[in-house]
């Protein structure tokens, strides 16, 4: 049994379908193919978007779900005569609402995607070229301006993770490379010299070993920088720094780029410039 | 009259507070206070901010709004306790759900937030390095690998494009400056030659000459690059250049990142590699 799900949106269809994922997250047995649509913000792209609806019922011979934030009440009324099954948040939360806070929502089209301000996108510009500029060690001049600084073994997870602080939250965000230039004669790695003053916007990443030689495999075959004794062994060396000079740490093994920026956030209390839409 | 709204979760937060906005946006006069309370996984967690939410009220004199996606009973009944008015995301659509998949819903924490595959990882490390590698032109021999090709004049919004569509999507996005070292004779913009084989996946960037203007100006202050005489001429050399050639094109003007980035793919009809949690 095949399902299809919808996922419709007068804007970029994200909140619908992050909303929608996360439901039919749950159900984790059922087969659904998910489907996003957004930007349906006239009444034609509504009319032909209810015969693909019409269409993918007899196909799927099941009722398809419908997990929609359009705003404009003509256009949801003509989702609404499709065959699909609709979980209608808007209409189910908004009056709720209306009680709570005591005034009229104002129910319009594209107000669920407001860009924000000028101020928003200049922060966002300057944060991602922030993190461009001070990616991989490349520079360490600009790091008294940096809101934070993620250092790590090669291809731990720290560019990815730069970049989206970056885009999500306008946060500042370099990153340092620890390489074996840095092991003390005594085989420990030491704290590079030009992160020492910055020791307090440390944020450490660590990864399974293994999971990192696969990594570098993709990128160099079969060398000295991929093979599994010298992943472990730098892995090892960063795990001990961290622990050494208390830098907190997150191993991103587990966890998806998203999850590795939030939980930095949650722990270190670093402010965003704005907020994700 | 402040308003204090929290969105609550077991995982990053991400689903909740998107959601939260996009109901809140609808009451733009109301001030409401946005707090986003992400990992809330153990009754301890949920205890604290059970206490931060009655503070809240008290303080504010209204009652604080509480919408959440936490899946875990236990932890959604100590936060019922607290005085907030609770939207309740998931038990009011779980069990609709429920009755029309014909199946029980797992309810089960940390599932909206999984991961997915190693093949999702290693996707998006891969669409990341490739957007960096390919940014601003610097390698065009990779273009044959390419999902998708931006061009415009410089700071017209591409690198976070590219990266943002890396990111979130896992496509491949190189991009290419236009700049006068590629007028015609003429006086035209033609295009570039590396381009020309490529022609089917190039999407332009343009945006409004004062709004690019005044982003050029807090790189290089008060220069040629940033005047508005240079900006107004290469704008609409590059607007002109998009006619001619048919190339699809989008005003950045107006649009985050966001709204960029799935217009593109709506309008171009590219396959996303994955997809956003």
């Amino acid at each position: 049994m095949t399902r299809t799900a919808f996922f419709i949106s007068d804007g970029t269809g994200i909140t619908a379908e992050s909303l929608g994922r996360s439901l039919l997250a749950q159900f984790g047995d059922i087969d659904i193919s998910m489907v996003t649509k957004p930007y349906i913000d006239t009444l034609d792209k509504a009319q032909a978007l209810t015969a693909i609806i019409d269409a993918t019922a007899v196909r799927d011979g099941e009722q398809p779900i419908i997990i929609d934030t359009i705003v404009d009440q003509q256009i949801r009324d003509v989702i609404r005569q499709s065959s699909g099954f609709k979980v209608d948040i808007f209409s189910t939360f908004l009056e709720p609402l209306e009680q709570v806070l005591g005034a009229r929502s104002s129910y319009s089209v594209g107000r669920t995607h407001s860009i924000g301000s000028d101020a928003v996108y200049m922060d966002r510009i300057h944060s991602v070229h922030f993190a461009l500029d001070n990616d991989d060690g490349a520079r360490t001049h600009q790091y008294d301006k940096a809101d934070i600084i993620l250092v790590g073994v090669s291809r731990c997870g720290k560019t990815p993770t730069s970049l989206y602080l970056a885009l999500q939250f306008g946060i500042r965000a370099a990153n340092y490379p620890l390489t074996e230039d840095d092991l003390d004669e005594d085989g420990t790695l030491k704290l590079p010299k030009v992160l020492a003053p910055h020791r307090h916007k440390l944020f450490g990443l660590t990864i399974d070993a293994r999971r990192l030689s696969a990594i570098r495999n993709e990128r160099r075959p079969n060398s000295r920088y991929s093979s599994i004794d010298q992943c472990l062994q730098e892995v090892e060396q960063a795990e001990a720094l961290y622990r050494k000079m208390h830098i907190p740490h997150i191993d991103t093994t587990r966890f998806s780029v998203e999850e590795i920026s939030t939980r930095m956030i949650a722990e270190t209390g670093l402010a965003r410039r704005f907020s994700p839409r």
